[in-house]
């Protein structure tokens, strides 16, 4: 079987066989491991096409890999046999920006990174604000958020056009859009391969709509007095700053202890030996140029936040501003000073945004009677309602089972889900990690109609996550 | 058929079968006529339910109709047998705000100038403008996009979530999505129902994602010298605007004096005797309030006019500031004044932004020549990408025919489509009216898909248009 695919193969796509690379591109982010038979890098969407036409012909799965920085074990091969590891990593070849259409045509190789960086001679930009910094294919099929969703909206808004390689057996390529911000002409395909994974085709290449780069930013750090000063909070800022507002993160005291005791050199921003309960993350921006005659944005900002404080002392306790790389570097340093805390339990939730705290109080409350050894480090995304519930299990590693761990996860997304509206994934996608929770709380009729799309895209053979 | 029919639904929803106000409803905006067996006027989901189940028990075919305020028929029945139209007039029992989320639950049978004056004193908007006053149910349908696409983009970007009818003998209700602005768990299954009109399935009720009202808005007119300024005109706007930029509308000299003559109390901004061959609306707004330390928005956008004016001498002319209101009166009274001129050809074409011009320039000239009694009078969102490309056709009537009609429109959308990289459709819809474009622009492969997609929803007895 494998002969004669790599014949069929040999001269037009780069296959790797060596083991040592090949398990390489078999382990994920977050340590999850399989195996594959090879790893094809094609370098044109001629090459993947052709790639799936013989996989599909010689019986070999195939698990499209973009940046490897997913966190639900999307891209990871299982332990089947004949699976083909496809990076999309050689697919590099266009990029065209367009300023008068402020648009880029890419492939799906490139880097978040690289893009931003191409992109800033002509002071543009995609605006998805990651930690990480994947491969754009892989965003798309992720349908990942970010930090100024809030802004900017997530991948599916910012996508104008896709290009697509079916899994049947001719690696049927599809062009689903243009560079057209404006159409009404039927169904939009597209929007149907953004964010399912690879389950009905794989990225190859894109239209992005882009965004004009900030031309100043100001943050500051707003502590509140408890929970229930959020929705305020939130919808105060937006009076104050509107659109203004490009980020508004949370981060409780345990994961700015974490972020401390982690990244040493950080500043504490409330003092030495005080951190407050719970502290937002507040960024304004604008994308165009401010003359003389204007506040600069860290006056607006200032003068707004004193005024939302002092108009409300029993909601807001302390403002304080600084360079906003350094109120960022606070924000970014807590992923991973909560994993360096110990046993994780990542959970990547999203409500309405006047749920949000709500959860949080309820479920902290369960969970300290249910399981005291957890410990609630919890940061996120609430401008937008989304809330990265990371909690760390202190029990002993004797003492530690896989059915503590799935009764804690159960527990948390089924609070989640049923007693307060949410969303068991707010930016990571569905994977193997959350593939129990589409089937538990996505309706049985829409998965009938995603079975319906992979018959008639024919992605059977494609990626490790099936919806129908 | 028809008493059996009756009889099931006897009670639970409003059946008109008076013929004078049934034929009422089988009246599109632009004159089309059809016929239908009743009008049904359900006022709950469960209600549309059980008239789809009904009517495909009792094979009726269901024409749903939103606000009839559409331009290309979909919601209009033909002459078939066997219709119903299905109006979404009666489905306004939910209108649920939430300020901190800032959305709003509604039934889809709200206009959109209601759905604005109930949110007006939380200080929020559904940022879709339009010309019409359509229902949301058809908005969401048609995927509307208007005149500050620019700025808030179009239906689609801001639809959170949406409850569908199916059209199979269950009328099966399917709720897809939530008030999550931030999810990533698998297909998104309502896309497919945003700019598809009814062909797989009734848009009853949704969730919309809202903005925050604009504080301040300022407009003024600038006008081009020669087309080959647009392209210029729309970066050096965005440069100096960024994002306070809310919309940038085209009108040609043709259609300004067509305005003019059609709505006399109009001034004239150029005064009495001058139009200017192209003129160019420019308008910025913010949504946060501004302080007596700001600069007001009219002189941000004097300052900054008055600099690109300066600085580029070679590209644009006058500059013409006033009232907002007065401003956008005129670009107001284009579609009307247009219209009165004589026998239309209306065309609402989407190009990438730097074609949109390329594309007049080239065609006018074509025009002129193949078809020299046809008057080019074209306005529209060219900002986005948009143009209403309308001619008016000065051929006697005893000259007309359909056949002429017919090649002057498929010579501007093939020339449009083949030769500079257009949409047929950049905000109206498909329908009847666009059909046969849709046939000839849309790839076989993506028909199948929706053929298949048709299948799985019972579609076929849904709507004027089918993809498949």
């Amino acid at each position: 079987m494998a002969d004669g695919f790599l014949s069929a193969l040999a001269g037009d796509v780069d296959i790797i066989t060596d083991p040592d690379i090949v398990s390489a591109y078999c382990r994920g982010w977050r340590g999850e491991t399989g195996r594959a038979r090879f790893v094809a890098r094609p370098r044109s969407i001629q090459d993947v096409s052709k790639l799936v036409s013989e996989s599909v012909k010689h019986g070999f799965k195939i698990i499209p890999q973009s940046g490897r920085t997913g966190l639900v074990g999307g891209s990871v091969p299982n332990q089947d046999e004949d699976q083909i590891v496809l990076s999309l990593e050689g697919l590099t070849s266009t990029f065209e920006t367009s300023r008068t259409n402020r648009s880029l045509t890419c492939s799906a190789g490139f880097r978040l990174s690289e893009i931003n960086q191409k992109l800033e001679a002509d002071g543009l930009f995609f605006p998805i604000d990651l930690g990480a910094d994947p491969c754009i294919g892989g965003m798309i099929a992720t349908n990942t958020g970010g930090s100024r969703l809030l802004r900017y909206g997530d991948v599916r808004q910012n996508v104008m056009g896709l290009t697509v390689v079916l899994g049947d057996e001719h690696g049927t390529v599809l062009k689903l859009g243009r560079d057209w911000r404006k159409h009404a002409i039927g169904p939009d395909w597209k929007q149907m391969f953004i964010g399912s994974g690879a389950a009905f085709g794989i990225v190859t290449e894109c239209v992005l709509d882009l965004q004009l780069r900030p031309k100043q930013q100001a943050a500051a750090l707003l502590s509140l007095q408890d929970e229930s000063a959020l929705p305020d909070a939130i919808v105060q800022l937006e009076d104050r700053f509107g659109s203004l507002l490009s980020a508004c993160e949370f981060m409780s005291d345990n994961a700015l202890k974490a972020a401390y005791a982690h990244t040493r050199h950080l500043k504490k921003p409330f003092g030495h030996d005080h951190t407050p309960a719970l502290v937002l993350l507040v960024e304004i921006s604008c994308d165009w140029p401010l003359t003389e005659e204007d506040r600069s944005l860290q006056d607006v900002l200032i003068e707004g936040l004193a005024g939302m404080c002092s108009e409300n002392e029993n909601l807001f306790g302390e403002i304080v501003f600084g360079r906003a790389e350094e109120i960022w570097a606070i924000r970014h340093a807590i992923s991973e000073g909560v994993r360096a805390l110990g046993r994780l339990y990542a959970f990547d939730l999203s409500f309405a945004r006047q749920d949000v705290l709500r959860f949080r109080e309820a479920m902290t409350l369960t969970l300290d009677s249910a399981f005291p050894e957890i410990k609630v480090c919890d940061f996120g995304h609430v401008g937008d309602g989304g809330i990265h519930f990371n909690l760390i299990d202190q029990i002993s590693d004797d003492d530690w089972t896989t059915e503590r761990e799935r009764s804690v996860r159960d527990l948390v997304v089924r609070t989640a889900a049923e007693d307060f509206n949410g969303c068991f994934s707010a930016e990571h996608g569905v994977g193997p990690v959350n593939f129990r929770y589409f089937e538990t709380y996505v309706p049985a009729e829409e998965r009938r109609l995603s079975a319906a799309l992979e018959a008639a895209t024919s992605g059977q053979r494609l990626g490790r996550v099936h919806f129908g």
